[in-house]
């Protein structure tokens, strides 16, 4: 099972989580994808969902719990898709990873919940034990009803955008990295000609852009942060000029 | 067997305590609590373990150490406590968690300890292979001979007050949340008027009391920082207006 | 299998190459030993593991990758010594817990590596499926070809100098241990007099050296950060002063 959370490293928060795991299904495997998506960041933890959930084992349940309408309408929910269970809020934060889920219940069922539930930790009254049954091996279907996934990130609109700014200051964009080698692009008044092949393909300091681990086009600074030089943000526009 | 400890995510001393828990204990579970414990923060240590700990199954082994006074006066000592054993320095760590042991035993056999021993590294020499030792089903008065807890917290006279700030800037408190729904709460020259249920009882941006997962009563604003906005520290008081 | 890398805590990147690791060598054991090395900085990483890696049963696979030149002209190489395989870049990341290998070979078999390999991201395309196959049991010879090692760390020449700085701003020098009590030191025109057995031995605030769980003298401030109080930096000088 793998873990996603806003919840840093300095609380016990985590660790709760993890006892009610490892009590509800002795013997899991806890794996931490993330703790440290900035607080209520849903986008961030889409994004890190999407670089590392899809190279786990088919099978594979990833709890992620950044939430804050917690205690709130939002929903439960056990997405699946891909031969992976997610389970979490109904925010957003599995469009990435799970665009077209091929199934979607609402956690209902008392064994898929703590006795008492926590308004404000659902975490670990509320998606850890249904993760933990899950991991047990119990279908997505046991869990409840079927529903419809009605939360959306909050992405600003259109393509050619900056989706992801990493810890190095590379610029994760949404644009398909299927493009002829002589492509240029703009962003922040700065022209970038040509996809490369790797960072050493430009000098120390210099801009390039190429196709990223995701299959998009990144933009960085070779041994610098892009991010920092361009004074790019999430949602940065990106101009792209076809050869 | 979990871990806390302040030794953080940039040097190797986690590690190397891991490597020895691995060698001494192959095979043994290692989840981390936290290791983000601001340096020589005993107080957040215990909060982190009073939060985290008891969701851990029965006999659990909980390695902590946060310990300023390394090498000197304070003993090294096994807890045993609601079924679970810590295994830490004396110097109040599990004064929350375990406010009223089973047993307590300083560790002094020398299967506990590692031959040699370095003054300012206990955590790998001594805490590790005492912990790996339990884990592999010793009890706790093998460690050495019955002895009384000296440690104390620094903690702040009387209750009503913040005992911990956490990720979010939630304020938690050390009053107890059995209170009736009309309680009123003044911190910092501001009032909140009752005990809401959930954040989204009120609007984002505005303060809300609620019990909270510890069971006591948290201070909170919605999708924002308590803590910031009230200039909020660990021990400020917190005066309770009966209803 | 332990992992080392300066992915961070907020990114999908460390979660996608755990991923890889768990669908080619299902069952192996993770142990992070460090994902918070600074960006780009190999000597951190060297320092890291040379604290922890030695822990570890024999047999164990130590995967490190921090990485400034992936894509471009450095080898990527498994690394036997001392009974531990070490996996990860030719820059010098391995030179001071292996500084004098038994073997070393290229990272050259198909099965030794992913069918497509992002020249961006080779800890989880390369490096995680060679960590995979080497915990499968598979011998290093079996990698590639052996090649000689080229990477070198970029320290300050000479000895007498600060080479790491921990968490707690101690300075961890590369003065061997095994001097008379009596002997000096002076760093940042501060002198030092004698080694300490411990922290306690002086004062809170103040200044004292004492031979590390590195077995090398370390210089602290006892309860503070020596690297603030004597601006000191990686590859500061001090001076020795034998009695």
């Amino acid at each position: 099972m793998t873990l996603t959370t806003d919840f840093g490293d300095r609380d016990g928060y985590v660790g709760a989580m993890k006892g009610v795991l490892l009590t509800r299904a002795p013997g899991v495997t806890l794996v931490d994808i993330t703790h440290g998506v900035p607080p209520h960041d849903v986008v961030a933890a889409a994004n890190a969902l999407v670089d590392a959930a899809p190279h786990f084992p088919p099978g594979t349940v990833h709890l992620a719990v950044v939430d804050p309408g917690v205690g709130g309408a939002r929903a439960a929910v056990v997405v699946a898709a891909g031969g992976h269970l997610f389970v979490g809020p109904d925010n957003g934060i599995f469009s990435l990873v799970a665009p077209r889920p091929e199934a979607v219940h609402a956690i209902a069922q008392p064994e898929f919940r703590a006795a008492a539930v926590a308004a404000t930790f659902h975490g670990r009254d509320l998606f850890a034990p249904a993760a933990a049954r899950l991991a047990l091996g119990a279908p997505a279907h046991a869990a409840g009803p079927p529903v419809e996934l009605r939360g959306r990130l909050d992405l600003p609109p259109g393509e050619s955008r900056v989706v992801h700014i990493d810890r190095f200051g590379n610029l994760v964009t949404d644009i398909a990295g299927d493009l002829p080698a002589a492509t240029g692009f703009r962003i922040a008044g700065q022209a970038i000609a040509g996809i490369s092949q790797t960072y050493e393909s430009v000098a120390p300091g210099e801009l390039c852009a190429y196709v990223g681990s995701r299959g998009t086009i990144e933009i960085a600074v070779r041994e610098g942060s892009a991010a920092a030089r361009l004074g790019a943000a999430r949602g940065s526009p990106v101009e792209v000029h076809r050869a």
